[in-house]
């Protein structure tokens, strides 16, 4: 039944950090186990780094600083942990031009450069995987690349960055400010010292054009993804949002939406979201990520698991690595890119989306109705109105039915002129309940 | 991009009740992006049914009622939808041993003859895939053999009987007991006519038998799974688990086991188990399946979403479907079977469980002590003791560490003919809580 006559699968890591250092344990550890799976022994042939000396703990005689060069040695699968597009884009551009597999963890490289790094990897038959790139050690991206592939994605929606979605459920237990929980989730490592990448939200979009890629069948790239990062939720927002029995979560969201005249184009965007507390994303805490998925025939997914750290993502590069140097073991390759479909992107303010508004409104008669007027004006279908009297001002807190987001923007705008309103308290969209 | 140059795939179906008629409705309407995905045109070839003059609604000309003669036929796939071991088997393996690729759905015959199959499949280099097989929609076969295998598994535990979690979750909330609920879940159509497969739990034993299967990379077949259906839940084992916030469940649970010398077994079985009810399974009510995987690098991964239905199902024939279209085309094919690991199947009494054990006791001093040396006797060590009176009788509720299976049966028996004892209300495996 064990079968493992292939020749030998050599493998280039390049970069050894948290992940690295992982991949390279396992790759050892376990090497029986993954040559049995594999169909042949998988070896690692050499490992880049920065600084080698540094790098007491690894195999000395693998080390090399020369990433490029280990490159175009004699390896049959690169396995790239560095990150960042450049110089990486061109050793990966190398190594798939000269049928070497890939297997990468790199989102912002995928983001931006995938339909160059397919096309090479086609020319040269070579395989190009990337499940660790998004949500960590959960198995998402091949469920929508090989599972789903006879069924039609509708959404793919969920929590993919765990620093955003540590800072928001410690806002919502604590009722701090964001600047204050931003600290403390530094202090306690769970911010990088630059948190830019992760609460201005770019981490995120750059995994909502992978995921909308890969199940609408269409290049979106990352700067494709409307992108709102959590730096502007307030406490208010997340008292509002618990007053309605709610909870704040940073959301990509990936939909096809359907044109009046039956045309279909893609939406993709990352933005603070107010979902039910009922909601399954709602409990779904600390470094945990969890994807929800869409399709016409499967109905609901839902993927949930481990979306950052060492071990979890080494999990899921070795499950790449067992299936490409399988492909090249049997001579044949994984599946390829699939960008048929090329439906357009819609700009954010053509996407349907609802609104959560909350105000601090003057306590007298026909208030209600001239805000409703402005709703009105600007074509919104108000869903549900809640109204509360405090001293002389009232708070009103309104939720609206799916209208373009740039009416929705528009009618915000306008009410926050109206003479009648005091404070514009909260904005928010809301998903995840029938509109 | 899109490149469909590939030379037909012709597919035979087999079978054409719910399941098959959402797979031949897919094929037809969606059949420009199957040929995109698969890379070449995926055509349905012929139809086999039982009755064909029965079939109105299906294209006449590719019905026939001869199953062994369409698989003989030129043809390159074949989906089987019909179930069940005879006659199936044999066309399976002859579709095989010819080259053919199969597609099922079929748990039955794969948990038990899968070696077979399998081996078939080698010698010819053909395609066995079979998602559709355990848990309907939810792409997890998938992410077992391929995503997770440079990963060590340890333990897969899931809801995969819609049915029996209908009736559970309905006794829950009720209150009713089993065979009313039974009747109910009948006359709303969530149980077949004979309910047998579902209630006595050889429909999960199945599917933890292929579950165990591709964790473990071992062969188990579904005679290896400890098998416990629910009939034997009452309405007071329901109410002593809501006493405690916990709620009973049908699950099927695979698990890595290593004994004290280090060597390891795997268990596999299917049994009602006692979880809290802030458990994620807890909350998993009607037709949907979710499964836990842990596994050494990965952690804790969930999956979820429908269990059955024609069109979820469905999703996972298609998908599998373009996956072995895809790999005749390319010249490749997927993952083998993986059972080198070979480990032994731990019998249920060498399996450490928990139990949860409750009493209606005499209300006299010292009843504790006698009933806890009982416990000690066996080498069961008890985690937590909950006492309440009620007029001259008490409860008393046990729940243990784990221990040897066949120690606790042991334990409950020995207790149940002690003087202080005046009734064993309950008793349950408890899962899901820190032992």
């Amino acid at each position: 039944m064990s079968t493992v006559d292939g020749k030998t699968v050599r493998v280039a890591l390049l970069g050894c950090g948290t992940v690295g250092t992982e991949v390279a344990r396992l790759l050892t550890e376990h090497a029986d186990e993954l040559a049995a799976r594999a169909g042949a022994p998988v070896e690692l042939a050499g490992i880049a780094v920065r600084r080698p000396d540094k790098h007491p703990e690894l195999p000395q005689h693998l080390l090399t600083h020369d990433a490029a060069a280990l490159v175009e040695s004699d390896v049959d699968v690169v396995v790239e942990l560095i990150g960042g597009v450049d110089p990486v884009r061109e050793w990966l551009l190398t190594a798939l031009r000269k049928g070497k597999s890939v297997v990468t963890a790199n989102k912002a490289l995928l983001a931006e450069h995938s339909a160059e790094l397919f096309e090479a990897a086609d020319s040269a038959g070579a395989d190009l995987y990337f499940e660790a790139a998004v949500a960590g050690a959960i198995p998402l991206l091949r469920p929508l690349r090989e599972s789903l592939a006879g069924d039609r994605i509708t959404k793919v929606m969920g929590i993919v960055n765990g620093t955003t979605n540590f800072i928001l459920s410690a806002m919502d237990s604590t009722g701090a400010g964001y600047a204050e929980t931003l600290d403390e989730a530094s202090r306690l490592g769970y911010a990088e010292a630059d948190p830019t990448a992760d609460v201005d939200g770019y981490d995120a979009a750059s995994k909502a054009a992978i995921l909308a890629s890969l199940a609408f069948h269409t290049r979106v790239t990352a700067s494709d993804v409307h992108r709102e990062g959590i730096a502007n939720v307030s406490a208010s927002d997340i008292a509002a949002a618990k007053a309605l029995g709610r909870t704040v979560k940073l959301l990509s969201i990936c939909e096809r939406v359907a044109s009046a005249d039956g045309t279909e184009s893609v939406s993709a965007r990352v933005h603070p979201v107010m979902i039910p507390r009922s909601h399954p994303l709602a409990s779904v805490g600390g470094a945990f990520n969890a994807v929800f998925v869409e399709a016409d025939a499967a109905g609901q997914l839902m993927f949930y698991g481990q979306g950052a750290g060492g071990a979890p993502t080494a999990s899921a590069v070795l499950g790449d690595l067992v299936a490409v140097a399988r492909n090249r073991v049997i001579g044949g390759r994984g599946p390829r890119e699939s960008a048929h479909a090329a439906l357009p992107v819609r700009p954010m303010g053509q996407t349907p989306t609802r609104y959560h508004v909350s105000l601090d409104v003057a306590d007298k008669p026909g208030v209600l109705a001239q805000v409703a007027h402005v709703f009105a004006d600007h074509e919104v279908s108000i869903a549900a109105v809640r109204q509360r009297d405090r001293n002389d001002t009232a708070s009103l807190v309104i939720v609206t039915h799916l209208a373009p987001d740039a009416a929705l923007q528009a009618t915000v705008e306008a009410i926050g002129t109206m003479d009648v309103v005091n404070e514009v308290v909260s904005v928010m969209r809301v998903e995840g309940e029938d509109s």
